[in-house]
């Protein structure tokens, strides 16, 4: 276990003090910094050893899996119209059960993308920087006409 | 920055020594350790900041955007039958379009779990003790139909 | 062919003849009578005949096939938040492509069952009466929280 | 019209008879011609007005139900390897799954082209004419290179 998850941007004291007042709404929700992709990739890929698993955790396999948890997400979505930031009407029980759905599809994106020898954290890095060159900052700031007509 | 990136099952040429003799079947593929997984949530808030986009970035339309990416994952693979690890027949050119779609997928998974506010990498531990727990090694080990009744 | 789609419940007039003045709003939307899913199906099996893509046509490339295809309709609904019925705020354009989308989901659907030996039309028909015992009106009529309560 | 339409289950036609020697391998699987297109959205839109359900059936809500379904269909479908066309190894209880799991997809289907004004049995016609032009039978006809180039 760990003491606090979520800390602010660039917060150096996670052990759990307060907030201070007022600076609450503008602290910014962050992961935890561990585990990393490949620490999740190296459980998983221990996970699958163990059980003598990796004959059925073939490609295709993976990603059909991968699409069932993604349809297990959109079904706590379906019925809910829109859904605001933070989720403020869901349950606990709810917020655990889209965190476990969230988690499936994240152990088989990595296991489909080690299965497919892609290193996904790098793979990442240089998507994110066609995407900087795609959608630059200055053209498309803050429309919602020139965001829908970029991305299309 | 790192000491080994994505090296590809006998790659003779990531960090320039030739494979041992006899190793490089032995050698299983492994992820970049960096970015971290709140690195590309860092990274990919700062995109959306910049293009004052979060208004934009809802968590319903988050998820409709996740399963467009995963379309375009199931694209590459759609008419070309079972597919083994490693893509053997892929081209280059295939090789990177699924790269970019894979990082598609997770850079829109990082996301929506920030604006749903769960702490990713903690949650998949959580799930990942879950699964060893619902599928002891002991009793699915290497049995095709018992993994299956497992998994049903 | 026919003269018109879209005709109202139970019409018997589809020649195109003005609607009845204050009834306009009270009219259903229906779809034309065909054709039918056997039609669909038939077409659909002789345009694959006729370029020898049977051989590609086997069920896990159709269900990816299909996967990609509501993708597809997801990325029309992706940016858009919330989204009447009758979207009522689309360009003729974006109808047109969602008709094409719906139509791909529509075709490989109707292709997979086909491959898979599930006669579609009588398979929903069961399904519904299913449906229907699930979930009788009595029980679950016009309360959100029954109907959640129920879906899950 | 057709030799044989949905022979399974129901059928009081085709329960007894022998199939004739070499006939049974040519004869193609049909559809049951009935229900048409139109009467499954009627059947869905009374079984929703009965619940008092259409506040619930929003578009997106529709479209995040079917991903959901296709999800399930995925389950499927994941563990399996190429599948072959028949299923020949599925058990009689995987492939009632099936026919459920797929029908839902096609319930959400119709519900949601009814509720975005798409009249599904035309458009699907439409859809078709385009692929006859985009892939023309005597330019695509038997060659996977030529099939992935244009798909491409």
């Amino acid at each position: 276990m760990m003491a606090r998850n979520g800390q602010k941007l660039g917060d150096s004291t996670v052990d759990g003090t307060a907030p201070r007042a007022g600076t609450a709404s503008e602290e910014r929700f962050t992961f935890s910094p561990q585990p990393s992709v490949e620490d999740i990739r190296r459980l998983q890929a221990e996970f699958t050893d163990e059980r003598d698993w990796n004959k059925f955790h073939q490609p295709r396999n993976l990603l059909l899996a991968m699409v069932g948890e993604v349809g297990e997400v959109s079904e706590l979505f379906q019925w809910k119209g829109e859904v605001a930031e933070g989720l403020p009407d869901w349950s606990d029980s709810e917020r655990e059960q889209l965190a476990h759905e969230l988690s499936d599809v994240f152990i088989y994106l990595v296991e489909l993308a080690e299965k497919c020898r892609v290193d996904l954290p790098q793979a990442v890095l240089r998507k994110m920087a066609l995407n900087r060159l795609k959608y630059p900052a200055s053209k498309v700031h803050g429309s919602a006409k020139k965001y829908t007509e970029y991305k299309d």
